[in-house]
């Protein structure tokens, strides 16, 4: 019986901010990160190889020490386990994670400790796919729905959807799982992308950059905005014009807007028939986002990429506040919690367009879709999954995604695990200060503070 | 000119987990510590010592470590400022910490990134008052309404207070502000003690400090529930008995329920007229305290002491989802944030109680309720500040609770700053892992993980 015998975590960044892809109104200058965890184990894989899980959460840059640390500490409370007996009860883990009342005041359930645990339980799923050989929408869609409700966290959710009701839901599903699982086998996954869209691209590069879309098979184009109003409606005037007027062009404001400000901006796009507006206000202001909804029909309101957790996208359903509940893989508290959020939404009738981009979400949010599709909300209306077209090539096994025929979309994955499993060639060319594109990188382009020395219990800057 | 020399931060922990002080229904150990930061300058005092700002936020043990990391990440970008610069435009200090997106995604404004925030900006509004040689609340009330508004952060608010409506607030308190002053110099700032009711006491001790209290003058005592509805019958039943029918009783479940399970079981325990329930549900859940309050209603709905962000306390206002306001000092982004939150509770008509306990959050709070009363709200009706006498002694300035003959309060604070500066020798004792304590506990008692090593960019459990 295989045990987890150790846990690395590992700083990994690349230096996106050289090139402006990723830059919004917010975030003009990340570098794409990820806290990357791995779960050693003493037992090999079904091809010989060594049986580790691999996960990882998304961030963009400075900080990602700090997540880092995090996950160490919540980490190691896995060494020794073993690994069938794990597999076998991931409701167990999750909640041997979340035991921890120390930690938990440090959130709860949100930010930098919230952040690394999804990172250590994606692992910890990577790890129970692999055990089993399956990809993990294989291992999810494979499960009963009893099975599905048991790993699931439903605290603080009885108010909105009881696990009778969960349970209703996921029988309703069960008998007809094989026929969605063939119809995604041939169509894949619908698929949007956001890879024309970044503000720091001027507009030639957005006319290419959406032409190409086109080209590819695209229905959906995203764009950024909220910077200047003139430059967004000059912006969202080129993109329509390429997509024609039955593609769907979606817009994003990454939360730069005050309640008032986002309504009227957004009547001031509304000409261009956007889909959506993402994130146009705070992500923690639910009330606001339901007023900026009932303001701005029919344009749609999405968010989710910073809903720290379920008790958020409860409330979000409960106030009839989105049209579109876009979770993220890396910043909720991995399938456990997930799975909650997909029975909400499919309770409350949203659809669920994940968060992706970033370093492996497009990996991870395929067999998330795949399971909601199958086993939970049985419907692809409205449904469409993010894809950003980079840093793709730093994992084992990409995500793909093609024009299948039926538009483009997500490829089912067809190896086992969670798929962000990283090349180790990556990491030793991009982990933060010490791999080799840091390490010979000059000092202005490193996008950090000074570093800080912690020493018996002292954090001081380094050279103060 | 003084300048701002260098930052230290350090991870100080005291025990109490061996004395179940502070022990509730979700926190049954805590060890209370504080992320405590300290900002050299050049510069000298009005007594000749040296000029420094002190400043902390406070966690109960394990991942403190992560916080005092944050705080170096954001406090060392305060190194080389002039500190009268500084003082004069508090409002541009907050803007230069929270302007880091790379951090702000770790967030946004919310977890250790929050914490440490307030933490740094803790310490440096102490600086801001002792280079004025002024106690904190002195600095701030005599702030003309413009320069508090210019402090806080209304960012995301607008669509329940504009800086208008701030202004005006603010203006219908300024002439009056000396006469409210007179009040408290003779009165103190009505207190409520908590240390009679921490879940691990017995019922003996339980009825003996209820009794210490009502002989010392106090008109309210606060038990923690939720861990067992017979327990919570007996011990309500004992302090009802003691405190008599007249003084004020109130309890505190520590996030332990789900809503309805929230609703029953205070409806059990309404019996005894709690004048409120704290915390009945996840601290994130807007419409489930609102539920909750509509339910349980004539006890009052408290919470704040985990509300993250002036966003939320927004909401909760918006939401009519709380009585009473329990903002932290340790949790939100210190004044500046405050402020804006102490404007939202007066326009919506809602006493501010905060918070207290932990380390040195009583010696903070005590500020802000004198600026609440003398220059905010303009009101005492409902508000009692917590106060829990505890680790005081860690303190040069510590607060003072006493009965006043108009009752028990807090005395006003007579020496500079924010009155959170801890003696050396307490810090020498009690810095983690290394301080005199520490290295001498039992590894058993040490409440810890085991320590992990982060070497170029790659953290992994010791000794695995």
């Amino acid at each position: 019986m295989p045990q987890i015998t150790g846990v690395t975590v590992e700083d990994v960044r690349f230096p996106t901010s050289l090139t402006a892809d990723g830059s919004d109104a917010m975030n003009k200058d990340g570098d794409y990160s990820a806290a990357y965890v791995v779960l050693h184990t003493d037992g090999v894989d079904s091809a010989g190889a060594p049986l580790a899980g691999h996960g990882l959460t998304f961030t963009i840059g400075r900080g990602n020490d700090i997540v880092v640390a995090a996950a160490a500490h919540q980490a190691h409370r896995l060494v020794g386990l073993d690994v069938t007996t794990m597999a076998a009860d991931m409701g167990a883990v999750y909640r041997l994670l979340t035991s921890d009342s120390q930690l938990r005041w440090l959130g709860p359930e949100k930010g930098v400790i919230h952040l690394s645990l999804a990172a250590v339980l994606n692992a910890a799923w990577d790890l129970a796919a692999r055990l089993a050989d399956k990809p993990l929408w294989r291992l999810l869609t494979d499960m009963s729905p009893e099975q599905l409700v048991d790993i699931a966290d439903l605290r603080y959710l009885s108010d909105a959807l009881t696990r009778d009701e969960a349970l209703a839901i996921l029988r309703a599903k069960q008998s007809t799982k094989a026929d969605r699982l063939a119809e995604l086998a041939r169509t894949g996954y619908p698929a949007y992308t956001t890879s024309a869209g970044w503000l720091g691209y001027g507009d030639d590069k957005l006319r290419r950059l959406c032409q190409e879309a086109v080209d590819s098979g695209y229905g959906y184009v995203k764009l950024k905005v909220g910077a200047d109003l003139d430059d967004d409606i000059r912006r969202c005037r080129i993109a329509r014009e390429i997509l024609g007027p039955h593609r769907n062009l979606m817009i994003d404001a990454n939360q730069v807007w005050d309640v008032d400000q986002a309504i009227e901006w957004v009547k001031a796009l509304a000409q261009f028939s956007p889909l959506w507006i993402e994130e146009p206000t705070s992500p923690d202001d639910i009330l606001g986002h339901a007023a900026v909804r009932r303001a701005v029909a029919p344009v749609g309101v999405a968010t989710g990429e910073h809903c720290h957790n379920r008790v958020m996208f409860k409330q979000l359903f409960q106030a009839e506040a989105i049209d579109f509940c876009q979770l993220d893989t890396g910043r909720l508290a991995s399938i456990n919690e997930i799975v909650a959020v997909l029975l909400l939404a499919a309770k409350f009738d949203v659809p669920v367009c994940p968060h992706a981009g970033g370093v492996g979400l497009c990996e991870m949010v395929q067999h998330v879709s795949v399971l909601d599709y199958v086993a939970i909300s049985g419907d692809l209306t409205g449904r469409v999954t993010e894809f950003v077209d980079h840093l793709h090539e730093h994992f084992t096994d990409p995500c793909v995604v093609r024009d299948t025929g039926w538009g483009t979309g997500y490829v089912l994955p067809s190896t086992p695990g969670y798929s962000t499993r990283m090349h180790p060639a990556s990491i030793a060319q991009y982990r933060f200060p010490d791999g080799l594109y840091w390490a010979a990188a000059e000092p202005a382009t490193v996008s950090s503070p000074e570093p800080y020395v912690i020493a018996g219990g002292t954090a001081t800057p380094a050279g103060r």
